[in-house]
């Protein structure tokens, strides 16, 4: 019997292969630094978990409106709202089961067959896969390294647009690379949207980790807000990764499709945990505090330890829980020249795990540097030093 | 700017509205009996709640597996396999955020565009939605009263199917008829489905919610498991509907689809929320015998009500919580023609609130006797009896 010819278009998060090989290594008997973790190793809030807990005892836990709990969608409303300089209605607010439904919900929503949309690769590997099993035409943009970080090669990015291009995906504040624009080039970016007619998906999922400076959405810039869909995660900033809690800030017209797709896909979010989302939102943020305090220095710490290795280096970025070295020489050094048998060789020799550029969408022509991605939200201080520590040795020892 | 075309053809479910209506008269100083609603007034069992806070304090509130806890994915196995005398392997499992992502992930697996797909009319309306928007042909099936209750026009199901028909769902123990299928009956449509080479959706949130006798599933039969997807939930058995928590027992290819969708849809479903649910399958069941004898009676209440008004009548249906009687009748007798009109003035007259044959997929030519359904799931049984002898004197006074 026959599966869907659809099926040969839908990707995947090929990262969890290398979730798979560390564990496998694990249970060898090996010690293994998680550093290929999108995951935090952190407990939720205590308030966030009473506020759980009296929701179930009020009897909430019967279905709710599809797009979310209207005190939730206020609330949201409210503070997505006043962290951007922005009036949000609550009706624009969609309540999703974490942050990912709403890339398919919105290529589903603005994305015809054959259309292009622009998404970052390096990038999220989902907008290439959910692009793909649309139908739609993936068009990638590129980063360029710069002193303190990556850039958007905006000429290259123009460079793609055509008449049939209907949509960029832009995620400031970037994983993997932890890009983050300048205002110029936001507003750049803002510039193309209008002058194109784009739709705009602003993957917001990083906007509160930050440790310097202060984060801005492309919604809030002039004419954006009626073409702009931003994600929003209680994921990152919360530790509630596994409660699975997000929305769409949304142009009515979308909002009210997304709406009839989560009746259609699931109903809709658990409702007591959407209870638990407006403790998180309106109750006492020391945890966020301390999280970030604790991000602060494993970031710190890994920045040290990968430019205090032969042939790896990386500029201390501002914001999200990833850094993006460049390890061109270091894999030189070794002797390799694929990503994949690098990443297995540092597992197997160090216990460091990662994932690599290749995680995060198709290779193009313009790949020339190598790069690996740390995430520093699943590992501990003590780990990183050791961990990287015994990376530093390994290639200091080829 | 535009929105995709794909949503002219996303459907909904148009339930909602009566949801709102009876809200609005509610908040306009009127009692409403609530027979509207498909969702439960009881709590969830403490043994669970408390699963589930264990699971937050043992910090189970990171990602999780695409296809579920593999604890859960094993729980699941055994209990849907020794219910329905299979043997299921645990990776046939697939965890979704409630039953209802089966329906889209199953559609999107099986069907090309173009192709037809059988599904019950009148039934759950997301079928009718799903197969539209994924660019099916909707191929409506329908039921004919018996003295017991309803039963498949096989002959009319067999006259629809032609070369490009891939796929049937069948919901027995059915949303909103309470049909169920005697063994003849299933055993034709799995005969039906091994001639023509048919996947099979088997939709069976209700196979617990039974009052005489026992469920079967069509999956069960000879040849049945490699084409057939089970549809379970904890939903109704649980009194879980807000947790949105349940699963797709599929072959093997289609649940590593299935996995992959997720793994793209939502990453996983609530990991605390699993823990739970492996609570509510092995932990004690009395929860759930105390909540089939209140359905009971409020079943045998409803009956009872229905059938001493005059020109309304439905036989006792022994499964689900819904009632589905012919009013015919008692509409010619009010003098309206129209259901949403007899709705309207039933709740404007009565305050009995209810959904209608118009709320469960798209009118037919074979549509003539006139139906509506009462849940007795949400309302309790001085609420029924308060209700349906309004409902029952406006009738006579007619």
């Amino acid at each position: 019997m026959k599966l869907a010819r659809r099926l040969e278009r839908l990707g995947t998060e090929t990262a969890f292969s290398v979730a798979n090989a560390a564990a496998d290594w694990s249970a060898r008997g090996n010690t293994v630094y998680p550093f290929h973790l999108g995951d935090i190793d952190l407990p939720m809030a205590p308030h966030i978990v009473e506020a759980l807990n009296k929701a179930i005892a009020d009897g909430h836990t019967g279905y709710c409106p599809g797009p979310g709990i209207p005190e939730l969608r206020a609330a949201l409303a409210e503070e997505i709202g006043s962290q951007r300089g922005m009036t949000i209605d609550p009706s624009s607010v969609v309540v999703t089961t974490g942050g990912k439904p709403v890339i398919t919900k919105f290529l589903q929503a603005v994305m015809n067959p054959g259309e292009g949309v622009l998404y970052p690769n390096p990038g999220f590997p989902i907008y290439e896969s959910q692009i793909d099993y649309f139908g739609g035409q993936a068009l990638p943009y590129r980063y360029v390294p710069t002193d303190d970080g990556f850039a958007i090669d905006l000429e290259h990015l123009r460079s793609m647009i055509t008449d049939t291009t209907t949509a960029i995906i832009y995620n400031d504040l970037q994983n993997p690379i932890s890009a983050e624009s300048t205002q110029e080039e936001r507003e750049a970016i803002a510039q193309i949207a209008r002058e194109h007619d784009l739709w705009v998906l602003s993957d917001e999922a990083y906007f509160e980790i930050r440790y310097e400076g202060t984060s801005s959405s492309i919604a809030a810039l002039p004419g954006m807000a009626e073409r702009t869909v931003i994600l929003y995660t209680f994921s990152k900033k919360f530790a509630m990764t596994g409660s699975r809690l997000g929305c769409a800030v949304a142009p009515q017209a979308i909002a009210e499709v997304m709406s009839t797709m989560n009746t259609n896909d699931e109903s809709c979010t658990n409702q007591y945990v959407q209870w638990a989302g407006i403790a998180a939102l309106t109750g006492p943020q020391d945890h966020v505090h301390d999280m970030l305090a604790t991000f602060q220095e494993r970031r710190d710490l890994t920045c040290e330890l990968v430019n205090s290795t032969p042939g790896m280096q990386v500029a201390v970025p501002h914001s999200t829980f990833y850094v993006f070295p460049d390890v061109t020489e270091a894999m030189e050094r070794v002797g390799v020249t694929e990503l994949s048998e690098f990443a297995d060789l540092a597992l197997h020799n160090t216990g460091v795990s990662f994932c690599t550029r290749e995680h995060f969408g198709r290779l193009q022509e313009w790949d020339e540097r190598k790069y690996i991605r740390l995430a520093y939200s699943g590992i501990d201080a003590e780990a990183i030093s050791k961990g990287l520590g015994r990376l530093k040795e390994w290639i200091e020892s080829h």
